[in-house]
């Protein structure tokens, strides 16, 4: 998908929204528990539920992989019913891969390439070598960590370092990589000042921002300092939507909640 | 395992070398290529070789995600193979991860429990909260990159910031952490000032030195700069061990190069 795409669905849908499908195995409700795939039947009825009111989809491997052989196939048949499905929604593995450049390949082409995902996050403490495999594919993109939104984002992300947090360096550095442009960033919510800054410096690139909602973020901030001229936000929102109810109307649940965001996204894509 | 048992070994093995096993299909003996789990095929006949020489093995968990599910059940079957087989092994799943708190503890879950790796190595970009849920498993431990092999390591790494490399802020805060006696720390042999520095602030951690070799480090200079009073070193070789040989031969050569490299640190260790 090119970004040019991404932001034709966002104008269609009236929505930025990516829903993370961090799918934890007790909460899932208990007539889907006995299933043989049951992470992936969860996905599935939320995926059905939410589709024209999301652009994103963002499954993080953790909870695929703690469950072994089972949780990698059920990653796996759910960026296929996506990809089948609903091809124009944007999907991200959410991995936050990096390793030594032959390293990173493998995993670039695994999750690019054979499981057919239109992007990976990754982490860029291993510098260029490590992230440039990642931008090697075609109309596809690396998500490349800039600015956290959890606690421990403070400890190495924000130290200064000639006049400028890490993150600034980060984001500077990897903008002279090769195929650059197929860099998005994940930028936080949480401090306002930041994420004004990080527009400054990425004016044409997507961000991905976690920490609305649940994690204390506002939608209205977060779009007052970070839209683009082409929009250019996805804003992920995992627990508060995919865990909207425990009981069999999780799936309508998670409906109403994501209906509530689009709406207010809405409002805010007609004030621009 | 506990660190005075991996000392232990090291001394009754005259040897502190890890064996890499990251194995690309494509360069397996053609013999084993159509074995049901041919990576699974090709780890076991390299341990059974080299068991005696080696005090531990690392698989980088890119090349069996490469493959997908059978990828991911031939890493289980590795695990499980030195687990029952070589119960004295300390085994490290290189797999590189890091996010926030609850998606941490479900990769920590993954490997250290489920898995039954002794450690996991983990990216210290998102802080304190990333990297403490891979600390809460006794006789576990999580190996906390420094300072890496690769060139981009000089992209952020050693980039200055209060008068101090950022690999130095990584360790030292890294320090203050729970259970910080749970940590290793990756530290590669490509410079021997910074790993003179590495030491002088861990003189009690193991180091897990990749970059001899292949990359160019020498052994003999990061055992001068890098060896503790409990030689808290494990140096790693994977390419130059495992694809020793390309035939059918590839178990004995690879032999040959383990003893090439154990018999040089015997000399070393019997120095001290």
């Amino acid at each position: 998908m090119t970004s040019q795409q991404l932001t034709q669905q966002i104008l269609e849908k009236k929505s930025f929204l990516c829903i993370g499908l961090d799918v934890d195995i007790q909460r899932i409700p208990a007539h889907l528990a006995n299933a043989e795939f049951p992470i992936f039947e969860f996905n599935k009825a939320i995926i059905d539920a939410t589709h024209d009111l999301a652009v994103a989809y963002k499954p993080n491997t953790a909870f695929y992989e703690a469950h072994g052989v089972n949780g990698w196939q059920s990653l796996k048949k759910t960026i296929d019913y996506l990809n089948e499905n609903y091809p124009e929604i944007f999907t991200i593995a959410d991995a936050k891969r990096g390793d030594i450049g032959n390293t990173s390949s493998m995993y670039a082409k695994a999750f690019l390439e054979d499981m057919g995902f239109d992007s990976v996050t990754v982490a860029p403490y291993m510098g260029k070598d490590s992230v440039e495999p990642f931008l090697a594919f075609e109309d596809k993109f690396a998500i490349l960590l800039a600015l956290t939104s959890n606690e421990g984002a403070f400890d190495f992300q924000t130290k200064d370092s000639d006049g400028k947090p890490l993150y600034a360096h980060v984001i500077e550095t990897s903008k002279t990589w090769e195929n650059a442009d197929r860099l998005m960033y994940v930028a936080g919510a949480t401090k306002p000042e930041y994420f004004a800054d990080i527009r400054k410096m990425l004016p044409n690139n997507f961000l991905l921002v976690p920490g609305v909602g649940a994690q204390g973020g506002s939608l209205a901030e977060v779009c007052k300092y970070g839209m683009s001229e082409n929009i250019g936000l996805l804003v992920n929102s995992s627990r508060g939507i995919i865990y909207a109810s425990g009981g069999d109307d999780f799936a309508e649940k998670a409906r109403e909640e994501a209906l509530i965001v689009q709406q207010e996204m809405e409002k805010i894509l007609a004030l621009r």
